[in-house]
């Protein structure tokens, strides 16, 4: 069993991120990240029946109470974030208890949540099971809830204490939502390492087929670009926001379609397919280079086109509110080549609502 | 107009308390904590039709939009902290915007949560207008809503940009609202100024007139008092939990009762009698100084008897849960004489049973 450490550096709040196979499977792994006595498992109905044993098995005899949740993205609220509160008041859980979030990115980023107001404050540990969380949502300390008005609009900066990806916890992952997790990795080689994103070509056959070797190389390269920009700037007030590359647009079209139709990873794939047409109006990404990120988006199968039902002021609507909308304007990430993004708001609102009124075309 | 500026002291997260009469009519005011463009208002019925167009016209022509919640504690809670989102995404702010408390401790508490939580963090400013809100909690950064199980247990740490203190603004509050805001101002001579509770027991009659000097001095200290112990230790790690005498017995009340029939103030008032009993037990209080301080309490207006129906095991289980408990032992804040608190959970549980069955008594 082939462990690897990444180390996310943010002074007295740095964690470790544990990528290998087998690793729930490791005694003891558990026990260096947990404080007090309380532990609250928090999973959902999908994923609690195949890993909770497991985990709790890992706990070395201390004794976890757990919560098993409903799964999927509609019920990522605080009305089901207040089901954790309820179960952590009744079980008696105080200021030193851990959250363990075992599951996908809705469950990460609703542990997360709940353990940053708990008590104004409380430790989780990331056990992510699906490709998206563990390349994406469980690293850097995004956590939140959706709002009927808005995804993700009401959360906390909270870094959990270590995150534990255990590569063989994709083998139960649908094929639909396994591709979605590959859009964040596409991203990851179109912001910031054009080299990883010539990788990612040559090896799509391999990634689409989740063959092992290829897979973990994508993931410990994912993470480790992941933890480089958030160490550079925990909070987003500036580099961070490149990380939300295709974001934008994903977010507007998941609130119209309401968090079902659609996952994360389909919209956020066709959100970057958005922002490079974006790029390339503004004349910084040439065309062939456009192609070739339609390419790969296509050849992970994905989508590059948005949903037919809506239009460009329904999008201008869903992202003014977006979190990247600054003093009015709407702040796009877009591309200056593949793997250099940047933050932009300086450019001609027909170029954008051209590429929005074109982007199921 | 006399104004006195006092600072609490948190490297880049400091800010000011000012303090004077007809504050709320100097022209220009809230200009200099005013981040970005967008401003919302959050008060309640009471306040709102008292003081919202005249803190409006502090804006100096600013837009902003206000939410007006219902008043009272019972109103404290996720449900009407979603209120707040949902005006917050249908007016369309974004992470410049600043909130703008307005009203008592529930008002500072929901919209510092509100700020903490929305788009991950906005700014806000505290204007309290009760004495309790004044004199506590708007200072100090911790926020938080009530859950069904326990007072305060969602929250954050979340420091305003400023807190504006109109003395003038008393002048409307009721006369059980305003003594139960004393109590807090008799906890600060408790914990940490013996002095200042000796100054308390030779102008209790003035304080009770209102009497402006007398009130003035008393908002002083007391703001100056919380600032220090928070600047030492702003995420309640050690020192800060000083604050917290009599609020372990007193949410226990509370939270019993259901958060309507007694005030915070009110049960905070016979939750330091019953600390200050605890404390005699234990050999640390001689019985003349807890007359002293039944003795200021009752000629404050405030009650030294919890209510009849709750019995130990009742009180354990409120307190059990509380934030103060730690690792299965209940933390207590005790007095080792008048202007010394201690936190400690180094006592006979048999002492602490007889102090919460003779509570009433």
């Amino acid at each position: 069993m082939n462990t690897h450490t990444l180390s996310l550096d943010l002074g007295d709040r740095s964690y470790p991120i544990l990528i290998g196979k087998a690793l729930l499977r490791q005694e003891g792994l558990l026990s260096p990240y947990l404080g007090g006595d309380g532990i609250l498992i928090v999973t959902n109905e999908t994923i609690g029946p195949l890993y909770l044993d497991t985990v709790t098995a890992l706990l070395a005899g201390r004794k976890a109470d757990h919560i098993i949740l409903p799964d999927g993205e509609q019920y990522k609220n605080l009305e089901t974030l207040n089901l954790i509160f309820s179960r952590l008041l009744e079980c008696s859980h105080n200021r030193d208890t851990t959250l363990i979030a075992l599951g996908g990115g809705v469950i990460g980023d609703m542990t997360g949540f709940a353990a940053a107001c708990y008590q104004r404050g409380v430790d989780f540990i990331q056990i992510p099971t699906t490709l998206l969380a563990q390349v994406d949502s469980s690293v850097g300390g995004k956590t939140a809830v959706n709002h009927a008005l808005g995804k993700n609009m009401i959360g906390a900066f909270h870094q959990p204490k270590a995150v534990l990806i255990d590569i063989e916890t994709l083998e139960t992952l649908p094929e639909r939502e396994y591709r979605a997790g590959l859009a964040e990795v596409i991203k990851y080689g179109l912001i910031i390492d054009d080299e990883f994103f010539c990788w990612l070509e040559e090896h799509a056959s391999e990634l689409l087929g989740r063959q092992e070797q290829a897979l973990s190389h994508a993931i410990e390269v994912s993470c480790r670009l992941k933890a480089k920009v958030v160490s550079a700037d925990e909070r987003e007030g500036g580099i961070r926001a490149i990380l939300n590359l295709g974001h934008t647009f994903g977010h507007a079209i998941e609130t119209q379609q309401g968090y079902n139709d659609w996952l994360h990873g389909e919209a956020v794939a066709a959100g970057m397919v958005m922002a490079a047409r974006m790029s390339q109006r503004l004349g910084w990404l040439p065309e062939p280079e456009v192609a070739r990120i339609e390419s790969l988006v296509t050849s992970l199968g994905l989508p590059c086109r948005a949903p037919e039902n809506i239009g460009s002021e329904t999008y201008l609507e869903h992202m003014s509110v977006d979190k990247k909308a600054r003093g009015g304007k709407i702040r796009l990430v877009l591309l200056k080549a593949i793997g250099e993004a940047v933050v932009t708001a300086d450019y001609p609102q027909g170029d954008l609502v051209a590429v929005l009124n074109q982007a199921s075309i």
